[in-house]
């Protein structure tokens, strides 16, 4: 289902132009428009998901499946060192258009790009508090 | 197949011991000895694969619903405000351990763990290169 307003579900679905890399009956696969680096493509499916925590698990199957025919293609056509897949989920992670998708940032031997994180520690304490309130969830 | 010497294999097929939040007959999650923030977490497969584009397409269809899961239920157990799901393949793309694994790192209304990029610009340039570059690569 489309949602009305969305752009990444217009785009998905065509009625906005994009750089298209790729197109099938569930996704298009398109050029972000504010490249991390050369290549910087995003995997939008054409159904209508705020993120991942909605995205029906047939979608989930492909999207991962596709993000490496995409990268493995685009490592060959551009030449890049690796790869981040990078899938952001609410506005505390960094996620703007509430419209499931994921990046595929082409990267290259001494770019600036960055995309570390400062290594924290896993404490005993953290660790028996984590491991016991996930256990006492349900799925 | 394990692969000798691969510490995440090892991790993953029990014969180092780990803080297991899951376990399955294709993976195991884990707590992040070095998190990004509070409950970061790590899919690992069984099966040993250097990085996505080694990744057989059934455990790859696999991973992201597991991910899906695992994210749900922690975000209830820890209470956090989103998530951000990293893969990173290659060491210029930052990866350390080269056994295909998922970085799911919670995320907290105005931490400091960051992630982002710097925006750059997709030139007609660039986007016309990219584009034939890639429908020229075969699959």
């Amino acid at each position: 289902m489309k949602k009305e307003d969305c752009i990444f579900c217009k785009i998905a679905n065509g009625e906005i132009p994009s750089a298209t890399l790729y197109e099938d009956e569930n996704f298009r696969v398109i050029l972000d428009l504010g490249p991390a680096s050369k290549g910087h493509a995003l995997i939008l499916p054409k159904e209508h998901s705020a993120n991942l925590y909605e995205l029906p698990d047939e979608t989930a199957a492909k999207a991962l499946i596709l993000a490496k025919k995409i990268i493995s293609r685009m490592t060959r056509a551009l030449g890049c060192d690796g790869y981040n897949i990078v899938q952001n989920n609410g506005e505390a992670a960094g996620q703007t258009v509430h419209h499931f998708h994921m990046h595929l940032i082409p990267r290259y031997q001494g770019d600036q790009v960055g995309l570390g994180w400062q290594v924290g520690e896993l404490t005993d304490a953290d660790k028996n508090e984590i491991l016991e309130k996930f256990q006492s969830t349900e799925d």
